[in-house]
C-alpha cells in the first residue's frame, strides 16, 4: 500500500499556466485559429502534463501490455478458450501480434507484463513476471480479488510506469490481454459511473447474441452479489470537506501503513513549490477505499495494473495514451483514486465496445481514433501515438505569423465574430 | 490533352482477386475476425491497388501541395487577403507550416507546385513552377478557367504524380494552398453531386456568418451563370452504351488529338494482360467532356491539378491519400473522368467543411481521421498516412493462428452467428 500511497501523494493537477501559454502560442502559429481542431487541445494537454510550453516531444514511447485471466470466463462470457491469453502472450513475445506490428510502425517499445495469467509462463526477453494470482475469482460469485491483490496489481502498474519512465520513456501507452476482460470492464464501468449493465456490455471480441445476453446478466449479478449500488463511489459535495470513512472489512493494508487517507493535492505542476492547494481536485479517503473495494469486487488484475500504470504516469509527469474499453474502465478507477490523474490521459481511440464511450464521457476525454477497432492489446492507442506526436511537433516546428511574414487575418479583423 | 487521354486509358479497376485474397488472409491472422475495423478494408483496398496480397508497404510517401489563386476572392468570400497564398508557399518552402511539421513527423517528402499562384515566385528548392495562369477568373461572373487551362492543370497533376512515383514514391498524398479555394470546392461538389450550395458551403478557414451567407450566394450564382444544372454529369444508364456526345463549344483540344472519347477500361490490375473488359466502370466520352466543362467553369487550378494527381496515381498503380474538402471535390472530378480512379483513393480525413462529407459519400469513401481539422495543406492526409501504413504492415508482420499456435474460435465454432 505504501507505493500506492506515495504515488497518489505525488500526483499534481496539470499546469494551468503552461496550458494557457500553449493556447496563446497556437493562436500565433501560421494557420487559422483552431484549424487543427482536436489536436490543438492535445498539445495544450501535453503542455499541462509537462508544466511547460512547448511540451517536450513525447518520444520515446513505451507500450506495456498487462496480461491476466478471469474467473468469470467459466460463465461462458467469451467464445474464446481461456488458454488464448497465454497463447497471445507467447505471440507478443515472438513479435507476431497486431500490437507488435503497430508498435514497429509507430516506433515504440513493447513490454509484456504477466500480472495474472492462469498458467506459468517461461522467462523470456520482453516479459516481466509480476504475477499477483493465477487469474481472478469469478466476479459473479463474489469478489474477483482481495483488496490486497487489487492493491498489489495496482502497484505492479505503478512500478512498470516508474521503470519505463526512469529508463527514458516520455510517453506511456496502455495495452492489455485477457480473455473475458471486457466482462470485467463492463462491470467496472457500471461500478464507477452508475450506468446499467445493458449499456456498458458489448460483444467484446466476438460474442454472439446469446452470449451477449448471458454476459449482461453476469455483469448484473456481479454488481449485485458484491453490493455495488447503481451510483458512482462517493465524491465530495461542492465545498464540503470529505468525510473520513473507515476502511471497509477486507480492506487489508499490505504495508501496514494505514489507508491513504488524507492525501491532499497540494499544488499544480507549474506552480512554485510550497504553494498550498491551488485547485487540485483532491481525493476523499472514503472514496479511495470504496474505489479499491469496487475494483477488487468486479475488476481484473490487468485492470488494476493499468489503473496503477495511469497513476504512475501521472506521478512521473508523463502523458499516458489509453487504449480501448479495458484502459477506459481502468482509468475510471485511477480517476476515483486520484482525480487529477485524468489530466495526464489522452484517449487513444474509441472502441466498438459500448461501455467505452460511457467511460470516456465520464472522464471527459475525447478519443483521437475512431475506426471500429475491437482488438485491445494497445492497438488503438498505438495508432493515436503519431497523432499525439504530430500535435506536439506543431508547437516546436511551426512558424508564427510574425516570424514567417504571413498576414494574420485575426490581427486585422479584431471584431471577426466567428 | 494527350497526357490526359493516355492517363485515362491506363487506369484499371483494382484487382478483385487480390482484394479477396487480402480478406481471406485477414481472417487467418491472430486477432478476432474484423477486429481491426475500418483498417481491414484499407489493407484490402491497397491489395486491390497493387493487384497483390500482401500489398507492398506504402513507403516512401510523397506529399504534393498544389497552390493557386482564385478570381472569386474578389467577391469577399474569405477573411484572408489573397497574398496569403504566396506567403504560405514561402512558408512551406522554409519548412515553417503545419504540413511541414506533420510531414517530418510521419516521414514523407514535401513538394510544392505552383499551378496558378497570382504572383511570380522566385525559384527555390522544393518548388515546381508549373503555373498555368495567374489565378482563375471569377467563377461567379463566368467560367473560372478555359477548358484548355483546366486540362493543362490536370496534366500538371498527372505529371507530378508520374515524376514522384517514377522517383520511387509508393504512396501519394494530396495537399493544397489557395485562399478562397473552399468556395470553388463547394461549387464543384454541387456540380458533381447535385447537392445544394447551402449544404456544401462552409466557413472554410474562418468566415463569419455574413461571409458564409455571401459565399453560399456566390456559389449559387457561379453554378447558374455557368449553366450547371442541379444534377451530376450524365452517367451511363445500366446496360446502355454511352452516347457519343460532341465536344461542347470551348472544349479546345490543346494537343490536337481529339477528345478522350471511347476510352474503355479493358481489364483489372491483376487480370492477365489481354483480357477484355472484365467489369471496369469505363467512362462515357460525353461525361468526360461535361466533367471538364464543369471543372473549368467553377473549379480552381489546384483542384484540376489534384484531380490529375489522383488520375496519375491510379494510372501508376499507387494509392493516393486524399486530404480534405479541396481533395474531395477534386476526386469527384477524377471520378467523373475515370470512375475506376476511386479504387486508388484513401480518404485521409473528414474536414469540418460540410461539403466534404457529401463528396465522400458520393465517392463511397470513409475517412480515417475525424478531428475537426480545417486547415488543408495535406495535413489531414498526412495524419492518416501512419494509419494506412499500419493497416498494410499487419498483412506482412502478423502471425496466423496456425503459425503462432493460437486457438481460433471461428475454426472451433463454425456456427457462431455473430
Amino acid at each position: 500500500m505504501e507505493i500506492l500511497r506515495q504515488t497518489l501523494a505525488a500526483i499534481r493537477p496539470a499546469g494551468r499556466q503552461a496550458m494557457a501559454d500553449a493556447r496563446a502560442h497556437q493562436d500565433r502559429l501560421t494557420k487559422p485559429r483552431g484549424a487543427l481542431g482536436v489536436l490543438e487541445e492535445v498539445a495544450v494537454r501535453l503542455a499541462g502534463v509537462a508544466g511547460a510550453c512547448p511540451p517536450p516531444l513525447p518520444t520515446p514511447a513505451a507500450l506495456a501490455i498487462f496480461a491476466a485471466d478471469h474467473g468469470v470466463h467459466a460463465q461462458g462470457v467469451s467464445p474464446w478458450p481461456q488458454e488464448v491469453t497465454t497463447q497471445m502472450v507467447t505471440n507478443f513475445l515472438a513479435g507476431g501480434a497486431v500490437a507488435n506490428a503497430f508498435a514497429a510502425q509507430v516506433g515504440t517499445s513493447v513490454t509484456v507484463v504477466d500480472v495474472g495469467v492462469a498458467s506459468d509462463l517461461p522467462e523470456a526477453p520482453g516479459l516481466l513476471s509480476r504475477k499477483v494470482a493465477y487469474g481472478t475469482a469469478d466476479l459473479s460469485r463474489g469478489p474477483a480479488m482481495t483488496i490486497d491483490q487489487a492493491v498489489a496489481a495496482i502497484e505492479v502498474g505503478v512500478s512498470v510506469a516508474r521503470d519505463l519512465t526512469g529508463a527514458g520513456a516520455a510517453c506511456l501507452i496502455t495495452g492489455d490481454m485477457g480473455i473475458a476482460n471486457t466482462t470485467a470492464s463492463a462491470a467496472l464501468i457500471c461500478a464507477f459511473t452508475g450506468a446499467d449493465a445493458a449499456g456498458t456490455t458489448g460483444r467484446g471480441t466476438g460474442a454472439d447474441a446469446a452470449t451477449l445476453s448471458r454476459k449482461i446478466e453476469i455483469v448484473r449479478r456481479g454488481l449485485e452479489i458484491n453490493g455495488i449500488p447503481p451510483t458512482p463511489p462517493t465524491r465530495p459535495a461542492e465545498g464540503v470537506p470529505p468525510a473520513e470513512l473507515g476502511s471497509p472489512p477486507g480492506a487489508v493494508d499490505s504495508a501496514g501503513q494505514g489507508s491513504p487517507s488524507g492525501v491532499v493535492v497540494s499544488g499544480e505542476r507549474d506552480a512554485p513549490s510550497g504553494v498550498v492547494d491551488s485547485g487540485g481536485r483532491g481525493t476523499p479517503s472514503g472514496s479511495v477505499d470504496e474505489a479499491l473495494r469496487r475494483l477488487a469486487a468486479v475488476g481484473g488484475l490487468e485492470h488494476a495494473a493499468i489503473a496503477g500504470f495511469v497513476l504512475g504516469a501521472a506521478a512521473a509527469g508523463v502523458p499516458v495514451i489509453l487504449d480501448g474499453v479495458i484502459a477506459g474502465s481502468a482509468a475510471l478507477v485511477a480517476a476515483a483514486l486520484a482525480p487529477d490523474a485524468v489530466d495526464y490521459c489522452v484517449a487513444g481511440h474509441r472502441s466498438a465496445e459500448p461501455g467505452h464511450a460511457i467511460a470516456l464521457d465520464h472522464l471527459g476525454l475525447r478519443p483521437l481514433v475512431d475506426l471500429e477497432l475491437r482488438l485491445g492489446e494497445g492497438t488503438g492507442a498505438l495508432l493515436a501515438y503519431p497523432l499525439v506526436s504530430a500535435a506536439v511537433r506543431v508547437m516546436h516546428d511551426v512558424a508564427t505569423f510574425d516570424s514567417a511574414g504571413v498576414t494574420d487575418k485575426d490581427a486585422q479583423t479584431t471584431l471577426d465574430a466567428i
